[in-house]
């Protein structure tokens, strides 16, 4: 598990990594505060993390390429998580629940990360919208490809399996939009979301198994 | 069908409906610009209408007002066809594919509203967004009572069915945004598009026939 925001703030002695971490963390306050990245300014971004402007450009080269880092901070970790998941034989039903279990406690974790992304993916600046667009693409070739492997599955076709991993993908992003409109202090609420958000994932498993690729 | 921006814009007298519809019009081009409503100000929504700003207030109380009166806009009359389409007693297949098509032809002919109701559902001013909300709760609703009428669902109960709906509804969200972003002239790619969405919603319903409640 990477290691957290919160951890890396607190501890150990300021340093070039630790005023990286300042720079980002800020960023992610301002969006939450704010409600999207592309307004912010370079300068609103290191106010807030204490430091002079000048010190920016020794992390990153301008604001998209922090907005970059953002980006992949939010999905290396969680793709490689879900895949891991996906690898461990087990039976679908547990496959489900695991990754709806799993996907949903990343994203909470990270929240202000994933309100970052869910602002930006559709109101933000071109080059980071693509990224986030180019995220969600290989996570969900990656389902397609695991979806592959299961002998049950055998009779569709590679493009329908894509067809398959997008609808299960969709439905992933529009629990955690859902999930991150949930109170923090609301785990009943939590709970509810998360369990709807399995069954849905069920539902599309039934009707992948009954699925015939000339339909 | 609801008379179109373009043709109130160039046909007929300057008047008072037609100051209103400049209004709204000159916000949605500056949403499309800028990224997102809860930015713009008044003066700029007012000078790109080519208006005096006090004559903003002869037709909306704020920008909040006018932001509510383009979610009404954007969702009211597709609502309606929407529900049209399942009462007329079409086959399944049938019924699938004329509400994806028919809400595609119109989320296109109004690209610029729901470029605007993207933006706002994960950015905006809270009370654009609880608007947006609540008019995709009922637009879900609405599909669940609709479901709750085929005779062939009656072993699912009504919480499921808001379940499969919200599943559904989830999907041509998504299915929106990936139209949004389909440039206007590429009418292979915005084929293609529609086509995986229309699977899509096909495999939730074999999904949604083999669904028992009690699982």
């Amino acid at each position: 598990m990477a290691t957290s925001t919160r951890q890396k703030r607190s501890g150990g002695r300021p340093g070039r990594g630790q005023t990286r971490r300042s720079l980002l963390d800020a960023a992610l306050e301002l969006v939450e505060e704010k409600g999207n990245f592309s307004s912010l300014s370079l300068r609103e971004v290191t106010k807030r993390a204490g430091v002079v402007p000048t010190a920016f450009y020794r992390h990153f080269q301008d604001m998209n390429a922090m907005g970059l880092t953002l980006v992949d901070e939010s999905f290396s970790r969680l793709r490689q998580m879900m895949r891991e998941i996906r690898h461990q034989g087990m039976p679908t039903e547990q496959i489900i629940r695991s990754s709806v279990e799993t996907y949903f406690g990343y994203v909470t974790e990270h929240a202000l990360h994933f309100q970052f992304v869910s602002r930006e993916l559709f109101g933000g600046a071109q080059p980071i919208r693509n990224a986030i667009r180019q995220e969600i693409r290989l996570f969900t070739s990656e389902l397609a490809t695991d979806l592959s492997r299961f002998p049950m599955l055998n009779h569709i076709g590679s493009e329908d399996l894509q067809m398959i991993a997008g609808l299960m993908v969709n439905n992933m992003i529009a629990g955690t939009q859902q999930m991150l409109e949930v109170p923090a202090d609301a785990p009943e609420e939590q709970r509810q979301a998360l369990a709807t958000t399995e069954k849905q994932m069920r539902l599309i498993v039934l009707g992948m198994v009954q699925w015939r690729s000339h339909q």
